[in-house]
């Protein structure tokens, strides 16, 4: 057979196979305690087992940005609960309202924050078709503090991926909990998360021997991944966006094997 | 078509495609001025055109280590000419002769550092099948140092990718010449590339408005990528070696489009 229709024939076959693929998405309830929480689960069609991935939404509460983003990774083959850290209904309407809710959650000891993703992480392990064994989680700004944290908690999971989240915490000893690779893309122009923060960060990782990865994108600063991110601090920024996104597919693709 | 025979059918074009590409190597001898240089291109079969990598070596020149990128990028599709800087049966045999020949090009202005960097892309550029347009470059640990010397000294090309490669300019200011895209695979473990260099580096980019990008890989030192490395301060990392020859494929894949 000749390259060119060898390769057309090939083509052919892989448009064949994505066109089938369908996306299933619907809203879920569940609870940490009394607290009613919503997420938003989005599964490719089939019976799995699946790799599962949560999502953990920006401070103002999960929305269209993260619901997007788990269509996304249904469409890699994955079922994804973008989670509700808030609680039911408790969905910020500016920014005044976003720092005050993400600062109950990323303050403090942070026991709230992890008990709000265990939460979700209990509620994604329950979805037929999941493969208990394979899961990770990505965040993004509060949400990759978010997984950081999840990862901190000791999690029995893959692991996690932090896109343009704030790296410090208030307890770095807790590091040697962390059973999961981490891995941290990074706006190397972010003012939110300087220099000083991520050396912090390097530092805590090292001296816990975590498996941990850093990828940083010049000219980028905060929120580069989100389209609606319009400051000077926290911007959209295209290719930072589509280079980070790849570096997930990486790193998934490695740690559910 | 079921799912399933799709899959195998696809699996087996693909295999037919790949089993098809031939590889062809060769010595390439070179000139800048009246100084011999002994390269080694690969190339895969058929006539292109193709873009084309340059590979600059470690500090004990050019050898078998090379040799293997250039086959490697050449299994991708690329023409690869792993060059020569210190001159044609200049070979250091032990870490003290590596020191002195490295630290000849390494050191001072780097004008002949450009200038054997620059005759080898000048030759890259003259073999038949080559996009000249499409040129990229790679080095390991004084490889490294050298293609980020090279895009300061204001090459034409589109990107240079450094692996474990010192991040120090004698002259910062040069970064203002810089036209290509840059990124960096750096061991967050290396001593010989302490954070005080890295950051020094970022502020260099910054500065200069670069497109640049910064991978650091958690636990790995010096020379992680050869398999041969085994010293404290250099050695051997799986996981880093394939994590960051993954994002070499990934920025080709974006810089030759």
């Amino acid at each position: 057979m000749r390259r060119k229709s060898l390769l057309t024939l090939v083509s052919l076959c892989l448009f064949a196979a994505v066109a089938s693929a369908g996306i299933e998405t619907n809203t879920v309830e569940y609870k940490d305690g009394d607290v009613v929480l919503e997420g938003f689960v989005a599964r490719p069609e089939g019976k799995g087992p699946r790799p599962g991935v949560l999502i953990v939404h920006q401070w103002k509460g999960l929305g269209e940005f993260e619901k997007g983003k788990a269509r996304a990774l249904a469409e890699l083959g994955y079922v994804a609960l973008a989670v509700d850290i808030y609680g039911k209904g408790v969905r910020p309407k500016n920014a005044g309202e976003a720092r005050e809710q993400a600062g109950k959650y990323r303050g403090g000891d942070r026991k709230l924050f992890r008990q709000r993703l265990l939460a979700g992480l209990e509620r994604l392990k329950k979805f037929e078709g999941v493969d208990a064994k394979r899961i990770g989680a990505i965040g993004f700004c509060f949400g990759g503090t978010g997984v950081v944290e999840l990862a901190r908690s000791g999690a029995d999971i893959r692991g996690v991926m932090s896109f343009h989240g704030g790296l410090g915490t208030p307890n770095p000893e807790d590091a040697k909990n962390i059973k999961c690779k981490v891995c941290v893309c990074h706006g190397a122009d972010d003012p939110l998360v300087p220099d000083k923060e991520l050396l912090a960060f390097m530092k805590e990782m090292r001296d816990a021997k975590v498996d941990w990865q850093l990828h940083a994108y010049g000219g980028a600063v905060h929120s580069f991944t989100d389209p609606s991110a319009n400051r000077d601090v926290a911007r959209y920024h295209e290719l930072a966006d589509k280079r980070s996104w790849q570096t997930m597919r990486d790193f998934f693709g490695e740690v559910f094997g």
